[in-house]
């Protein structure tokens, strides 16, 4: 049996047995048979006892017209329409969430049931995926520390532990701590996969909902100007970001770093390349002025190993006090993917300027966003 | 923009943009505005966008005219007349729980996200609070060790944590080992905040769960004679026991403990000048004839240190078996706030007037009770 | 007051005060009173305040006429006909969990919640019977670490843990380090127990699940010839499955293991007492040409200390690899309990005869129709 490359994993086939006398008599007995992904765009077929052939009466697709969401694995998966839609989605959300309460909440992802398998502690995280799963009617499975899952501790592969857990759940949010776990993750399971953070690689969700953040705050996204400020060298956050930026016009992009923790020349190869304009400053307060936002980003003490002096003088160097917001314009916002320590002082919480906080929350819509997308479709 | 001081940092004000041509085409398109709590009693305001001045249309406000539960934190805020009235709801809650089973339990908790952000695990407390939750049909996000949250790990505040976790829920229930965690993180939050124990301070629901259950079992608590027994230097349990019973009338106190764990004079001082009578004593099968509650306590061995013999000598000293239930009268109760070790024997369990079981269940209503305030209001 | 001893510990009995005068002009409000098992077949009584004396007027019995099933302690306690109902239950649960989907999700345990009480962590297991349960619409309060649980951890019994937890919830899942707790969990407990691991004792899930799959995959239990393959001395699982299958007729069974790790006499007594051939064998693909079954278990390195020599010869000893496969028939398959190293190896997933994926589905469906059945009835 050839089943259509267009079909989606998530689809259904409804089948019956081979032999035409069997279903003929029982038209409305058909069984309903999950197709395996194998790769992107491979599938097998399964049925649950292999002890019978089988041909498709009905394919029913619940991919639309529009596009595809199969899994959420990295940022460059998303171009410009994309993030566009799903962002349409996430304001959705945002109405579904503010104008309900109580037993007036969604219910649309009721009898959906999410597994969170988190092989490294990222609470933050987790709660957010498991708010917008709960805000939406679902369910949730929660391991807070899979690394001990029994069974990885034994030395399962992956491959087995998905295999395992998408039999217990319809969509897998993960963590990992290595770098293309979520990807593997991706190609064994029948089931959707948002990768949550994998190790130094993508944590594509914080990507999204910071592209959001601006576009909510400042209402567009080509022609920013934006300040990428702090760890540039080791922060995931501030490379994805980057990375997504590129794929709208007229953004200029200005890095305020200690020199130790300078932004790396791939992106800035690669910024060139997609025609972004950029440039090196170590004067905060007068890019702060040019910008519709400046996104601060904490220095990750682990990242100087024994050498706490540079650690020390590089987290002291480019603070956002009142004296930054103060010379950004009315309309600017300052961001920050948090946890902060001090690179952001107190007083400026209370300034509307300080976008971090909704910018949290945003997060919770893009996930919900994500969610509904995944399991329900456009 | 002026709001009453009356308002309830729960309440809800209609929104509109202020320039009347825009929202006087469109006046149902009123927006949903969130009052942020700076201090006990006073409010900011905060659109999600920023973006328009608003001015109020509507106030809603869902405190009622009774009195007002904005969090729980710590058992000297209740006076007689609020315990009084929780102690109805905990009823009406114990009713509830009894006479449903399965699909028909309460859902008047529908829709609403409780957090449990415990900093240190307390699994029976815990596991009693999420059970009220969803007795009561809410949901749950659950932290166990939220100590290790990732961003407290990295050196996030309790503030920064809270204005996080508040925008993935409707109540946070919070367990520190700091005592004063509570307190912060109500003055922070704009969702109610029980304390569910932080550190040597405060444990309140304990408290309102131990009064319940002397009016339950006793049937009123002025009048009542009880004994403290056990540790009364550090059991944070029967210090707050000891405030709450001043608050009724002709109430008298019997403190029977080894020496090394006595109980200390700031408590004495103040029963003595709230006109309660209290009185030490050596004998407690005496003291237990004259009582209508036993109130056990556990000698904790982390008090002593290197004291072991100290330790030992202190715990065999009171112990609760039969020959102390049989002296007491036919009406009164032996109460415990568990986990008990040996202090109470096990043959007791089988008396009638072994209340301690009774007494934990008793949390899950005045918990049940809690939540219901908090988020319904009475 | 007697009780008829035919009473489920789980049934109700409507109580009213017993003098007649006062309940007389009230028969409706008659009090549900809860039974609590002091023993296999003892009840003792317990009203919830201990302040009236009662008289049954009305006994309503949730046991069926069928048989009975109180808690799930261990797989001795089943028999044939016990086992064949569970897996008729089982069979309707998978077609409710294959037939539904989102919100047409089964909500027959709606309202019901489950305690899952991890003395030691076993996620797997733990996921299956959460997903179990909130496939059918329940809900799940969670211990993933109940050692640490504060009050074990202080020295409470795990008789004290159960009363306290059995007042939070409907069913409690137990898994503990030590053999025998199930048992003692139940012998305290007033609502079901699932003993999902106790030790070096009993894994009864795991058992059923194991027979579930047979008869799933083979058609039959009566008359099967199974090879069960690698660690036999000390694997729960293979030893369980012996006992299971020696209910039913016509089996044999071959024992193929390495000589450190070979099935103990014990087991081989009593299959020959129960009339079960079985024998030893060193060639697996031999064994595997005349199988309907290949249970392949797992090396556990654990159990050779510092041994790792003796580890390394056991473990590559006997793999099942294609070449076992392809001289197995076309009906028979291959089994394994999970997790697994490399003692089969990846290339047989893809054969259809390769069962140890829906195997480990089968577990959803068999514990979805244990709760089922310990929460309803039959």
């Amino acid at each position: 049996m050839t089943i259509s490359a267009t079909l989606s994993s998530h689809g259904k086939i409804l089948m019956s047995p081979l032999r035409k006398s069997e279903w003929a008599n029982q038209p409305v007995l058909c069984k309903s048979v999950e197709l395996f992904k194998n790769g992107r765009n491979e599938y097998r077929m399964s049925t649950n006892s292999n002890k019978f052939q089988c041909r498709a009466l009905e394919i029913e697709n619940k991919s639309s017209t529009k596009f595809h969401l199969d899994d959420v694995i990295e940022s460059q998966q998303f171009d410009r329409e994309t993030l566009s839609a799903i962002f349409e989605v996430a304001q959705e959300m945002e109405k579904i969430e503010k104008n309900s309460i109580g037993g007036r909440r969604s219910e649309i992802l009721k009898g959906y049931l999410m597994a969170t398998l988190f092989y490294e502690p990222s609470t933050r995280t987790r709660l957010s995926f498991e708010s917008a799963m709960k805000r939406l009617g679902g369910e949730v499975l929660t391991t807070e520390n899979a690394r001990e899952f029994s069974s990885a501790a034994k030395g399962e592969t992956l491959e087995d532990t998905i295999r395992t857990v998408e039999g217990y759940s319809d969509i897998i949010v993960m963590r990992h701590f290595e770098s293309g776990a979520a990807r593997r993750a991706a190609l064994t399971a029948s089931i959707p996969i948002i990768n949550a953070g994998d190790g130094p690689g993508q944590h594509p969700t914080q990507a999204l909902l910071d592209v959001y953040t601006i576009e909510r705050e400042i209402g567009k996204l080509d022609g920013i100007n934006i300040a990428l400020v702090g760890d540039l060298a080791y922060g995931r956050t501030v490379r994805s970001l980057a990375h997504l930026l590129a794929l709208y016009k007229d953004v200029k992009i200005y890095f305020v770093s200690p020199d130790v923790v300078k932004m790396k020349d791939d992106i800035k190869d690669y910024l060139t390349s997609m025609g972004v304009r950029w440039e090196e400053s170590a004067d905060l307060i007068e890019v702060a002025s040019k910008c519709d936002v400046v996104y601060q980003t904490r220095i990750q003490r682990e990242r100087f190993g024994e050498r706490v002096d540079l650690y020390e003088e590089a987290r002291g160097k480019y603070i956002v006090d009142m004296s930054v917001v103060n010379a950004m314009q009315k309309h600017a916002v300052v961001m920050h993917p948090l946890p902060r320590l001090d690179e952001i002082t107190v007083d400026v919480d209370g300034d509307p300027r300080a976008a971090y906080f909704r910018q949290a929350k945003n997060g919770l819509y893009i996930r919900m966003a994500l969610l509904k997308l995944l399991l329900l479709g456009w």
